[in-house]
């Protein structure tokens, strides 16, 4: 294939457009990949359709690998699956929803595991059809609160969905492990760097998750890892969890006044002057039980407050609460979290601002669905039975000492709810925890028998009795993955694609005027193609060597051949885009120097 | 590639699906090919996977080879565009429409001609860059009122669209021309008969348009052809003006009592015998001008009565009139169209129903614009200048007898609105029509300048002036191919895929117990596919050789080679498909002999 500029779909840009934060946006668009349709929709230019179809192939083949088969399903789907599931709900604001001129409630699909579990119910019956896993390569949407830098995080975006469904634990074991090494194989050669980091399941359900990351300063997620090699996504990290304390010797909590001690700070200044620590030492925040109140937003619209009770030198994450509040909360769903405000604290007379603690003693309760407030209490993993706190006394400008966990007070759970800091230890103990951002760029989850439940999906076993099938769900954000290629393989004069997913092999560029010039960069131009490789050549014929050049760096093919002024010795240039070595060849040796670049890289 | 049935996922269906009832739409989801997901949403399983896969390569092939460039835009888009072109509220309820979070109008595409136009004018700005022709292959969205026949008329289906961007008439005239020999191609590379008619541009506006028609008794659309090759869409068949005739000499026009004779065959038996014609023949219905009042509801809701005046012997079309009224209407999109009711002839007292007429001379006018009604009146072809009538008088019981046209009445236009009949003249001279049926494989049209003077795109042309650019815009149905494709090759047994789009070269059955047949079948499998070929290979263990050689022929693939009892003898039996012609093979040359079947097929 020979893509000539003088007719190629193709306008560079000299300016960044205006939308553009992130460079993989910046240059997609200067380079002239993509272009913006809408708030986070975008249209494929040729050269960009072509860097997706390669990307795409290779998904493709080491799906074929694992046995994975294609299908494809519809992105507007009907309601009553997704009803089924009580994702129609769950999924609030973020799904495009639409009715059809009779009144029927459809969708635009964000994921299928709701129509890929029936389409095995209706068609698969026995434990002999299993293990199986299907998937696409599918338009998605989500109508995204934030669509931002250009295809990381769009509202209709391409991805690789697959689903595996097996007849027991141990297959389903099996298929994840597949998936997981398939995607690990994909994006080796992709030459794209990804961590894959525990996570936790989120809307989706199921037990085990693991996201695969691309690591960027760029990116949403903050995620942990330890030099020894654990990584988990901030959301999913497990505290480690201190020994319980005896407090059979312990003394008695005592209420002391602590004037205009509303803050952790103020509280621990006046601590160490009223009430010295026993051992000499300073009090600090991390003695303090600090009780923060929220109020989650659940998905039926309703508002309910909960207190969460942490130790006073660590911050509440909220996006660690909501991934783990789920399970205290009596319904499933996309929920909204938040500061309680003081709308919300006036409906709540018992709660003393500043000054709120979990009670005094286990018959005075405060805090807890048994305690006077009736108030969900939730605590830090640190808090474990036996420590010892100064926390509120539930009266303004009073603080008590030496209120004992387990004995003093109790809680409805324990959640992970605080941030992590760089230098907390690992929980596998393999040392202290560096934090670092990345981006989604692959996700796995055994979900389980959740939609299998849901929607009544059984095959007979070995004997003959109906088991519920058990499945996982796999998917690769295959446009993101092209953002991605671009933010990991740029620099200051455009891109510089891995020859994996090139929109071509080399770009020919005809420099200056002499028909001769012109003549032998179309005939290297044929025998290249006829080499059996892609070409783009430059053959604008009043187009200046600076804009030429400036173009083939910014568009990013890994070689690039000019056919100039050397011509006249009987040589042309070869230079390698990523390096920016150029070597001066033989006319008649060029296609070969070329071909063997490609070869041998 | 070798396709084990043990793991293809695969399941053929004994029973037609109940909503079936046309062979495509049966065979297909009996062969395990597709599968209803929602009314005109379907799933593609993988061997329907594969078939729309070659179809779609073949159709990039084509339009690679007239140098269209393939782009990719999104389904979900904006409402300001096709706002700007009116067809937000032009397609009506055919639209799905839908809000985002921040309450932002979106639609799923039903087709993209606004879209192409902004791109091309966001980076395109002169005459040099044209001509150009860009496509893609793309699911579009309708909402059919009746979706039916399974792929043949669907809500979410794949579109190959492609427009052309040229500066002048000349232009526009090329790309056309170019498109349809390449759908001519598309179709003959497909083996899909069409027959390319004479169509109208309905709403997609322009002047010139052609449909690609797939004859079939099935089909929705009727249109017309002559032995010597006129074909036209019955909306866009043209009438035979008869010659105007000379009035000078024709008696005055009168009014003759006609009691009860509200209907033509009553007037035409009563003017036989009150009025006998001069020349000694029969009145026929054909020398009566019948009034049809007709009630068009307009985009905007409002609703217009329009009287329509043809020779009595002809029954007006509604399909025709709505296709050809749009210019006499003073709002463009789409409409309602019906006989008028009780309700609407009541406010219109002028109106006496059965005696309806044009009124008796020019001054003393009742319909068209300036009549007494005050009613838009529009004719039939046939009524020329100075041919004489027996219509209605506008009075309960009368007639007007030799009322000429021209002379007495006038109207204001001209619209092709009556039915047309086999037998009628094709209008090129080329002898009497044949009427058929058949469905639209693809559209092309010469859209003009229509989007580019809504949208403003313009280019400079060669003397550094603003010139608005002239569109093409070309459809294939993609999923419809396919569906085409399964409804003119199959037999009672199953589907006869034509080679260029089987899911597969051959399909391997292993027949009976032995071990040896099955190691047989197996080596068969893989030397095909060593050959490059790809196969299905039926290595089933425990299914009798009934239900393989029912699945074989249900699939559909061209060859069927069978390993079974003749292995003893040495041989196994290769089928043909289509014309059932078996032959015993001696195992050793069985892949040279189905290579070489492939090869000259």
């Amino acid at each position: 294939m020979v893509l000539r500029l003088s007719q190629l779909f193709l306008r560079t840009l000299r300016e960044d457009p205006v939308d553009a934060e992130v460079a993989s946006h910046k240059l997609l668009v200067r380079a002239g990949y993509i272009r913006r349709a809408a708030p986070g929709i975008y249209t494929w230019l040729p050269l960009g359709l072509s860097v997706l179809r390669k990307v795409e192939e290779i998904i493709r083949q080491e799906m074929a690998a694992i046995g994975a088969q294609e299908v494809h399903f519809p992105a507007l789907l009907p309601r009553e699956p997704y009803e089924a599931t009580n994702r129609w709900t769950e999924y609030g604001e973020g799904l495009f929803r639409l009715q059809d001129r009779k009144g029927a409630d459809y969708l635009l699909a964000p994921t299928h595991e709701e129509m890929f579990t029936l389409l095995v119910k209706d068609l698969y019956s026995s434990y002999k059809d299993l293990p199986l896993s299907l998937y696409q390569i599918q338009n998605k949407y989500r109508d995204e609160a934030r669509p931002r830098a250009g295809l990381l995080r769009g509202r209709e975006f391409i991805m690789k969905d697959s689903y595996s469904f097996d007849v027991d634990d141990a297959g389903l074991d099996a298929s994840y492990a597949a998936h997981r090494a398939a995607y690990l194989k994909i994006f080796a050669r992709l030459g794209l760097e990804v961590i894959p980091v525990a996570a936790t399941a989120g809307a989706m359900g199921g037990s085990k998750s693991e996201e695969f990351l691309f690591p960027t300063e760029i990116g949403e997620d903050t995620f942990v890892r330890s030099a020894s090699g654990y990584a988990a996504n901030v959301e999913a990290v497990t505290t480690v969890v201190p020994a319980e304390v005896d407090y059979s010797s312990a003394p008695a909590a005592q209420v002391l006044d602590t004037p205009d001690t509303p803050t952790i700070e103020t509280l621990v200044a006046a601590s160490n002057q009223i009430f010295p620590r026993p051992d000499g030492e300073a009090w600090t925040a991390a003695d303090t039980l600090k009780n923060v109140v929220l109020a989650v937003t659940l998905p039926t619209g309703e508002r309910q407050i909960v207190v969460i009770g942490v130790p006073g030198d660590r911050a509440v994450d909220l996006k660690r609460v909501e991934a783990n509040i789920g399970a205290f909360l009596p319904v499933a769903g996309e929920i909204g979290l938040e500061a309680a405000g003081e709308e919300d604290l006036k409906k709540h007379p018992l709660i003393v601002k500043g000054y709120l603690g979990p009670g005094m003693s286990l018959d005075q309760a405060l805090l807890g669905s048994e305690g006077n407030a009736k108030l969900l209490y939730l605590v830090d993993p640190r808090v474990v039975s036996g420590t010892t706190w100064i926390t509120g006394a539930n009266e303004a400008g009073k603080h008590v000492y030496g209120l004992v966990a387990g004995r003093d007070f109790t809680w409805d759970g324990v959640i992970e709810c605080t941030e992590v800091r760089a230098g907390d230890p690992a929980p596998d103990g393999s040392g202290p925890l560096e934090t670092a951002r990345g981006i989604e760029m692959g996700h796995i989850f055994q979900l389980g028998r959740k939609y299998a439940e849901a929607l009544d999906l059984k095959v007979l076993d070995q004997n003959g009795k109906q088991v519920t099938v058990t499945m996982g769900s796999y998917g690769v954000g295959v446009t993101r993955a092209v953002a991605a290629l671009a933010e990991s393989n740029h620099d200051a004069k455009g891109l510089v694609w891995p020859r994996a997913v090139a929109p071509a092999d080399v770009h020919v560029v005809a420099v200056g005027k002499g028909e001769d010039i012109f003549a032998t960069a179309e005939q290297l131009s044929l025998d290249l193609e006829a080499a059996g490789l892609d070409v783009i050549y430059d053959d604008r014929p009043k187009v200046s060597p600076g804009v030429k050049f400036g173009d083939a760096e910014l568009v990013g093919v890994p070689t690039i051949l000019a056919v100039g002024r050397g011509l006249v010795d009987g040589v042309v240039e070869i230079k390698d885009r990523r390096s920016g070595e150029a070597e001066n060849v033989a006319v008649d040796k060029a296609v070969d120097y070329v071909v063997n670049t490609v070869r041998n890289s």
